[in-house]
């Protein structure tokens, strides 16, 4: 395995999560750590007059998520290379403390070049 | 249409640009102008010993770029949400700009709740 990549949708969310910026900052940085992904930076931006899109950029590639509390839903996918990540586990979490009543979660490999499984890179200091 | 996922694989890319963090800044700023979404906010990492990752929060959703130059390949994510928005035009910008000899593009509609199709958000200021 190389590249995986989730895409999840979240139906029948606590509305007050769904808006809750600084909430859903830290339920993305658990997320992150629950996948096993190193989190590098994390950004997020509030609508008006509501949801928030939040976008982290992981040494293992990313999460994203965008809130419309107004319709209880929220849209997901997580992206992760490497054997030592479950992005699974962050859809998972996110899944629990959004307090989704319904869900749909679709899985799939990235068709990367089979010389990826060999690539060895940091983030930078 | 309410919202659309686009997942585009670059493969024979121009190295020196997959590694160039500036040009890619600039090369997603213009995809994004090109999908007729409004950037928000961008946030981009280059790795060790090479390789860039790039966010780019989107009024309409996000783009995503993870780049693997000594491989010449760079994984792609466009979502877009909304009537004017073309994400394809964002990826077919990107493969030009860094010059892909081949590439894959899949695209699906998000399985958004059907009222989303009248919601009504803006940036904040």
């Amino acid at each position: 395995m190389v590249g995986k990549h989730c895409i999840l949708e979240l139906y029948d969310c606590d509305h007050a999560k769904l808006n809750d910026e600084a909430f859903l900052r830290t339920t993305i940085t658990t997320a992150a750590k629950r996948a096993g992904a190193t989190l590098l930076n994390l950004i997020t931006h509030r609508f008006e007059p509501q949801g928030v899109t939040g976008l982290a950029l992981l040494a293992e590639s990313h999460l994203s998520i965008h809130t419309w509390p107004e319709n209880g839903y929220a849209a997901v996918d997580v992206f992760t290379c490497g054997d030592q990540t479950m992005p699974e586990q962050a859809c998972e979490l996110l899944r629990q403390e959004l307090g989704a009543k319904n869900h749909a979660l679709k899985s799939f490999q990235r068709e990367t070049p089979a010389a990826l499984a060999t690539a060895v890179r940091h983030p930078k200091a």
